[in-house]
């Protein structure tokens, strides 16, 4: 069983957030980690084209009725059905959620994990929250919620 | 088929906030409308107070396995067994949410109901959001929800 | 708190289903009960207007995204926007389950129903499971239900 | 993206449903088929151990709050939170699903996928099921559920 790491943001995003989201699927498949996100574009699908681009393994929480909705680069398409509950799915799933620049959806993702104790990095997202890491770049994210994997610090 | 209004907020609440959403309660509850909430302690239990106060009809949509962890003032208890999914189904189910102090549960039900288009009044509540409407005391917050029921203002 | 009883059974019905159905919703709400169904057509909406024509109350557990997809004889529509995974909170919210003829989404409920422990009275539906009571009349059916609810024999 | 086929029955099993669960496990990871299933005990072990032996990959769906209750052979845990509703995505996330004996919660699965269209091959389980296919070795299940896989015939 590997570690499962979240990466949430806006199914639509700016070229800017899509390279740095890209950026954190990389470097987090390059660590061992399972990305799991919610399936679908924009965040979700930079994050899984950096992850198999450094060889990773990527899970998609899909909302709606077929694994034909998630995008291009996810290998293990979850078909739950539930419409915006299964955000709940995305953030419990991980031991961590690094969260980029996302609208509502996004918002109560955030606010979902912190509900659970499980840790948010926030990467330029949505940045007032109290009880939310922050990051400045990709690097610091994933160094970031890697450090928050029980055990993941001494190589189990 | 009555309108349905959901008042979300803390389990656990100060005495101050507790009788605002008494209050919100109570005036819903004089206006007809049915109140949604999940079915707990605190401002969830003070508005489900209020309106029973007012001879209103009240619903819990309860997180766990039964209806005996609804609290003493829901008519009508819904058990999800779904936890924090059951967030969701409270604010889907309403015409308008009307939101007092809470922490990331509250944060995490506002949220979602942006995201579904779903009008929400803040009342002292996570005042920062865009896209909340805001409210000072519990008449204004209730008015405004009824100003969003369609066909509400004119008697129906 | 009132108790709750669902009656379950196919969106499409025959018209004998379909008076047998009326006269369950009949019987329930003279007796004092909340009938819950899953608020679509059919076995549903029969069992919503027989409890309305005795002054009975009506949960619609919706699969949808809109409370206009209640049948005519809901007053509290709870849209949940979970599709087939609504099946799980008809069942869980009731004290006693009352089956009638339908499809696998009726088999899938009584499986559910008995996998949580609820009791299930079968009227003239899916016959051969184990564990499932039996009824020949809707009366019969609504006087086995409320046996099984607690203290509702000596008129709590 | 893999094709997933899901197996299913009981958390408890005897020893021979146990062997006949790890076998079709087995077959299916050899066929570079996915296996997901609601990664507890029993049938679900069974399955998960069959499929790591032969290098397969495997999700497990939970009921609960934590990836720790996953059995040793679940590569992916996914952690719904959701009880009972969690048989929903198992069965959702699947081309097709192999039935081995279990109980009501087995007989949930079986028809909430029916009712979903998703075909269901029976070995040994529940066999009354109109609507589901019948296979008598574990050979024969795994063969019935990849002819129902698109493209998966001829190679892709």
């Amino acid at each position: 069983m590997r570690p499962l790491v979240a990466v949430i943001g806006g199914s639509l995003c700016s070229k800017e957030t899509s390279l740095l989201a890209e950026k954190v699927g990389e470097h987090l498949a390059a660590c061992g980690v399972v990305l799991v996100c919610g399936g679908l574009g924009g965040v979700m699908e930079a994050a899984a084209r950096g992850a198999k681009r450094a060889g990773g393994t990527t899970v998609g929480i899909l909302p709606g009725f077929s694994a034909r909705e998630a995008n291009a680069y996810i290998d293990i398409p979850i078909v739950t059905g539930l419409s915006h509950a299964r955000n709940v799915i995305v953030v419990r799933s991980a031991e961590a959620v690094i969260a980029l620049p996302g609208e509502y959806g996004t918002l109560s993702e955030i606010a979902l994990a912190l509900n659970m104790g499980i840790p948010v990095i926030a990467l330029k997202a949505w940045a007032m929250q109290k009880g939310v890491l922050h990051a400045e770049t990709s690097q610091e994210a994933v160094q970031k919620a890697l450090k928050l994997l029980p055990g993941f610090a001494d190589g189990k």
